[in-house]
């Protein structure tokens, strides 16, 4: 209850240092289109890192990098004890918006600043992450930082990691100046909370401002290859045809009514499509799809993955081409902190705001950290639920409420904490 | 009767000459992979026009080179009358086979050989051509140089037609030395023959060594584009997506059942298919794939082309994507001359051989050659329907017997024409 005595009714972020700071991060490198391109690793991300590793110091932020190049900035004494943890990521997609991970980062950076404006320290420190190479564009897999950190996957095989020109991760980690010292994984959060843009059209579309996030979907990534035959256009009878393209097609339709049928948290989506040799006079010979499937529940995940593969099997015979699949990447479902939610969920409440609890469609750095800790997210309406894309945009308000949400989960959790 | 009565029993093609000149002939520029690499205007067509030429001076021809390229020989007297002609094409694609248009026109040299070394001429002199340009690689459209001799496209369209680099079919027909002064459609032909190799699988697969092309199929190229909405793969529900690739993926199965519904004559392609952006996790926002309907019969093609575009206006509103077609190219079915036609069939049987009527699937020069003249076609197996590849193959006795075939139908025709 102490907490809760001493915070004072007024207590809020700085609407326009949160702006400020969210646009002078997103002027670093920024396109004619006006998209963000901040790749992991680049000397444009370095740039990004750097700013915000002097906001941090600004703040008198105990500042540390550890193997992989996440960077913490924590605040509050006891650097020993088990901090609360705000993160995010501030690497971009090539074409990226400027809210997407930046938002997350620059907020906590605000909730401490509003906490020193105040003079207030919690029992906890508070730490802000800013996880390396969440975006996966350059170096696979995403959500890297934050998988290492979390243990999901060997230090040393991800600074080998090597981009499309074989450059290797933990070069250019040096090259940058990121490659710290601190040990991945070395100090726990007590909980992770990761403030976020929705990416999607739920929030927007319901006219909500705030989301809960209580799960995050399962993902699975397949590659599917269909080899036909290629034959002359004009002189193959089409019953004689092994035609790649006209069974590729018969998995995208399928994928469709898989989906529809097993109602609507399933989704799938085929997203890209080559056809080999690709002529328009040629049967195709050779067709290779992507399928991107989703579930929150990792049962009907299987259920779908199962449906597919038993349709691959009798399309296959059916239509005389052979299929293979390969698996490109697979995360089962994520359920957050049961207690995490709820709190979010009561400080909206305390702020007067509507809030809804939601799943999350994309991946996001808090499901590798609720590997380790209790952990959740809050939401923020995409304006048309648009993001990796420079027409990307959250209303000012809903950026600043979505702060101020974070700002008194924090102080929440605190409270909770202390009693533990 | 006459030339009947003075064709020798024994008179035939010399094998070894025709299947000799094919070989020296595809071994200009041949890769090495085996294809053969001569595709028009290039340095390679340049070679190989040389070569032809050189074997039409040795034969004693007369030798022309007209406006847009095309080379004929003639043999025999009276320049002035009309010929009756034997044509095809040298020009390959760019991974091309070693009998795709070549192998009518030495045949048409075997044969004026043949009926030197006999001392045989014909009442009509006999001509030998090579088209510029048939498969239309580099300079659209393809069978050009028949086309523009047909007077079915303008020869000063035809020399400003530019390639992918901007570099013009005029300036690079002088740099290769047959930018001729023979006027363009200048000597009709009384007939006009191409032997060619199928390029598709009918009479390999019945084991019929011969062919009398009746008629050539309509063609029907379009390009349909698919405007639908790019969303996140993670979140935008199933039911509010307007999906291009699964749009598209109706339109391919749409072409296979349309065209199993109107019969065996009816055939559609899908042979290229772009997804944009092409990303696993992003719906598609657009499709641009590529449709090729053939019939031989135009009010089909008509029928086709018309269910097509009912099918894709409904598609259009039930999918909420807006579909775009543009025509690529189209020609009508070509019923070829029903007497030569009539004389291949009886020539054959004099040689003691099967023979079977067909339609031709691709398109060829004696389509154009069609508008003005009386024309058809010999076809020979292609060993398991392959062309356009460094596999393509016809066993070197269906290859003889395919010439033998064309000197007897040039005798039996000169025969009927003489009592014209």
């Amino acid at each position: 209850m102490r907490l809760a005595a001493l915070t004072p009714a007024h207590l809020s972020i700085d609407a326009s240092g949160l702006l400020g700071s969210l646009e002078e991060l997103a002027r670093i490198n920024r396109q004619p289109d006006g998209s963000c391109c901040r790749v992991a690793l680049t000397d444009a991300d370095r740039s990004g890192r750097d700013l915000l590793v002097r906001w941090m110091h600004e703040l008198d932020l105990d500042v540390r990098v550890d193997q992989i190049g996440n960077i913490f900035g924590t605040y509050g004494s006891g650097l020993a004890a088990k901090p609360i943890m705000i993160g995010s990521h501030i690497d971009t997609v090539s074409t990226g918006g400027w809210l997407d991970g930046s938002y997350g980062v620059i907020a906590g950076l605000e909730v401490i600043r509003a906490l020193k404006r105040h003079g207030m320290t919690l029992p906890s420190p508070l730490a802000v992450a800013a996880f390396t190479n969440e975006e996966g564009v350059r170096f696979q897999p995403d959500m890297m930082g934050s998988l290492v950190y979390a243990g999901g996957l060997d230090l040393q095989v991800a600074l080998a990691s090597e981009d499309h020109d074989g450059i290797v991760l933990g070069d250019e980690l040096k090259r940058i100046g990121y490659a710290g010292e601190f040990p991945c994984g070395s100090r726990v959060p007590r909980a992770y909370i990761e403030l976020h843009i929705e990416q999607g059209p739920i929030l927007d579309g319901e006219g909500v401002p705030l989301g809960a996030v209580e799960n995050l979907q399962g993902i699975s990534w397949q590659e599917i290859t269909i080899h036909g035959e290629a034959n002359h256009a004009g002189t193959a009878p089409m019953s004689a045809r092994k035609d790649a393209a006209q069974t590729a097609a018969k998995v995208i339709s399928f994928t469709r009514e898989l989906a529809l049928r097993m109602g609507s948290q399933q989704l799938a989506t085929v997203g890209s499509l080559h056809l080999d040799p690709g002529l328009i006079n040629v049967v195709p010979r050779k067709a290779v799809l992507s399928l991107d499937l989703r579930n929150p529940i990792e049962a009907q995940l299987q259920e779908a993955e199962t449906q597919l593969s038993d349709f691959l099997s009798a399309l296959s015979l059916k239509e005389s081409t052979l299929i293979e699949t390969k698996r490109l990447a697979r995360f089962p479902p994520v359920i957050f902190d049961a207690e995490i939610v709820r709190t979010i969920e009561t400080s909206a409440q305390m702020l007067g705001k509507p809030i809804r609890r939601m799943t999350s469609g994309a991946g996001h750095d808090a499901q590798m950290m609720a590997r380790i800790c209790p952990a959740a997210m809050i939401f923020v309406p995409s304006v048309g639920g648009i993001s990796h894309n420079p027409a990307e945009h959250t209303e000012p308000e809903h950026l600043t409420l979505g702060a101020n949400l974070l700002l008194r989960t924090v102080l929440a959790l605190s409270e909770k904490i202390q009693f533990l």
